[in-house]
């Protein structure tokens, strides 16, 4: 038996979704996909890693509840998160005959519900998805917001499509399975949502976190819920990104140029930490951020343990930054803090920098 | 200086965008993707023969408009319409340096509208796109209702995703270009509007085909404008085809399948031709088509010059006819007339039929 869920409900295209949390949660699954399927064929897309833990049961729990639901994986990682896998896994739903009226489940990390939505937004023109995120990344932010796509060699997330889930399962209970340094990575969005919009939230996370990567869960329920519902009210705020949800974006500009810039061998969740320490340490240079506010950041990452951005080379990050989707006009753009819980949002959410300040501060964390 | 333009306002998504439709409206075109882009970055999309004709002065009245456009062409054809070229045109935009505040414009026949729309869709999780359709049918029928996609070896159109655009621009001088047979493949979607919708449309359409084919042009306006008119006023009532828009697909379910048969050597337009002749002629076996209808689509179609099905296999037709998009649990459903101008909605808009009715009426037709 479940306890009872904490839910969080997300508005997307006049409509909206439930994502519902709490250890147990995926118990859930089968009414919710019922609710929004047009026929009974499911497609369960997950990793080869997670597939076996968790995807697998949830296949056999969708057919007990009188679905019929086919489980289609991809080799774990970042790697796959290409168009050559999204082709792939499109191809084996059509061998299987799913119909334009069935519909898919996403089991797994960030790559999972990004891939596995962009199968979904487009099988079609698009079958209704629901996402079981399982881990702290994807519970706290991926499967959250409607943003689904993959990555070319031009840079992360420059293919996919908006496309809101028909309802997102969090079960906390998965996150035993999650291993410290990915439970990490999750946890530094968690800070992130706090720093852009509530100082208190901020707090708890910094509070829980060492329990919670020590295998004491009882905080996870809440701290996931509340980061659900700060990412949550941003989205309804702005669906499509014109304007405010680029807040959520806090730390993205640097990370997603790390990221690149080690080919990927440094993690979103470590790259985003070390993007919000030098997009604050650049807002504070210009004047925008309280002084001392990267200094808490700094702090509040502490417990988590996140790797450093190592021998990666400062010009090879700037070009990578030219790059980023962000990029209006040719210019990379950042959004900054003006203290911890609040976002500057004067003159817009996302701003310019004189490249010398960006250079400055990156010359000088990186080498 | 252009006429006065005729104006059809399509509903998608909360707002509209227009369609405007006459001789010399491409010069509408910078003022209208003026409206719709958030940069003055625009990437023209077009194929190896219409690039030529009309996309090169496209770019360069966008330049003199104070636009930065650039040109991506691809191969014309069908073949083309596939997830290799959509990969290959999106790397050039990235290529080229658009970010996610640059445009998207397409010029040329559906292949150009559907592929180029689903880049437009899928590059940074959406670009506005204007269409500027050059063929009869992309004006008729594909640059209307925000479908994009590209066909798989499984079939047409199976990957996708709705995407309105900002305007289409529809210059009917365009049409002067046109060879005959293309031509007439539009009509067949003229015809199909006035078979579903409005039987005056239906005369209106018979009457003029002649002519147009032969290159008096007077009478393209007022067929394009009132074809898209009913086109639109179907779309708006359903834009994702959850019901009513079903109707537009007359014609479709068997037609689609002729093409694949074929491995697309069969066009569309002559494919949808006989797919709405022989399901017309199901609908009259079942008894839910007004005797005579098959025979009245026939005598339209007959102006056209439309090719037959040839020597296409009709097993083989059948074979397609399963991994159709419009199937539902794994059969392949129809839409029917009651008579010419009035589409059969009760219980439904897209029907079952018995196999062996199916079956007989193609074993009929093909050999």
């Amino acid at each position: 038996m479940r306890d009872e869920l904490r839910r969080v409900d997300v508005e997307a295209s006049g409509s909206t979704y439930p994502v519902l949390v709490g250890p147990g949660a995926a118990s859930a699954l089968p009414e919710h996909v019922a609710r929004v399927t047009r026929s009974a064929r499911v497609a369960v897309i997950s990793d080869s890693n997670v597939g076996p833990l968790h995807a697998t049961s949830i296949v056999g729990a969708l057919e007990r509840a009188g679905l019929t639901a086919t489980l289609h994986t991809f080799p774990a990682g970042e790697a796959s998160k290409n168009r050559a896998t999204w082709s792939a896994l499109t191809d084996e739903l059509l061998d299987a005959g799913l119909g334009r009226d069935a519909s898919v489940v996403t089991v797994g990390g960030g790559v999972t519900t990004d891939l596995g939505g962009f199968v979904a937004a487009t099988y079609m023109r698009g079958l209704p998805v629901v996402h079981v995120p399982t881990s702290s990344l994807a519970m706290i932010d991926a499967a959250v917001g409607g943003k689904t796509g993959v990555d070319t060699a031009a840079g992360k997330n420059l293919v996919g499509a908006f496309h809101a889930p028909g309802a997102v399962v969090v079960d906390t209970d998965h996150l035993e399975t999650l291993p410290a340094p990915f439970y990490a990575e999750g946890l530094v969005e968690a800070v992130k949502h706090g720093a852009i919009r509530s100082e208190g939230h901020f707090a708890a996370v910094e509070e829980a976190a060492s329990a919670l990567l020590s295998g004491d869960g009882t905080n996870a329920p809440s701290i996931v819920h509340d980061s659900v519902r700060i990412k949550a009210e941003v989205v309804a705020a702005d669906e499509f990104e014109a304007g405010i949800r680029e807040i959520l974006n806090f730390g993205h500009t640097i990370g997603h140029a790390l990221e690149a810039a080690s080919d990927f061998a440094l993690g979103h969740g470590a790259a985003v930490g070390i993007g919000m320490v030098l997009e604050a340490r650049l807002g504070e240079r210009l004047g925008v951020t309280e002084s001392g506010t990267c200094a808490r950041i700094e702090s509040a990452l502490g417990p988590l343990g996140l790797p450093g951005a190592g021998a990666l080379d400062g010009d090879r990050v700037l070009s990578y930054l030219g790059a980023d989707k962000k990029t209006r006009r040719g210019r990379p753009r950042f959004v900054f803090l003006e203290r911890i819980g609040v976002a500057a949002t004067r003159g817009g959410t996302a701003h310019e920098a004189p490249d010398g300040e960006v250079r400055a501060v990156l010359r000088e964390a990186l080498k």
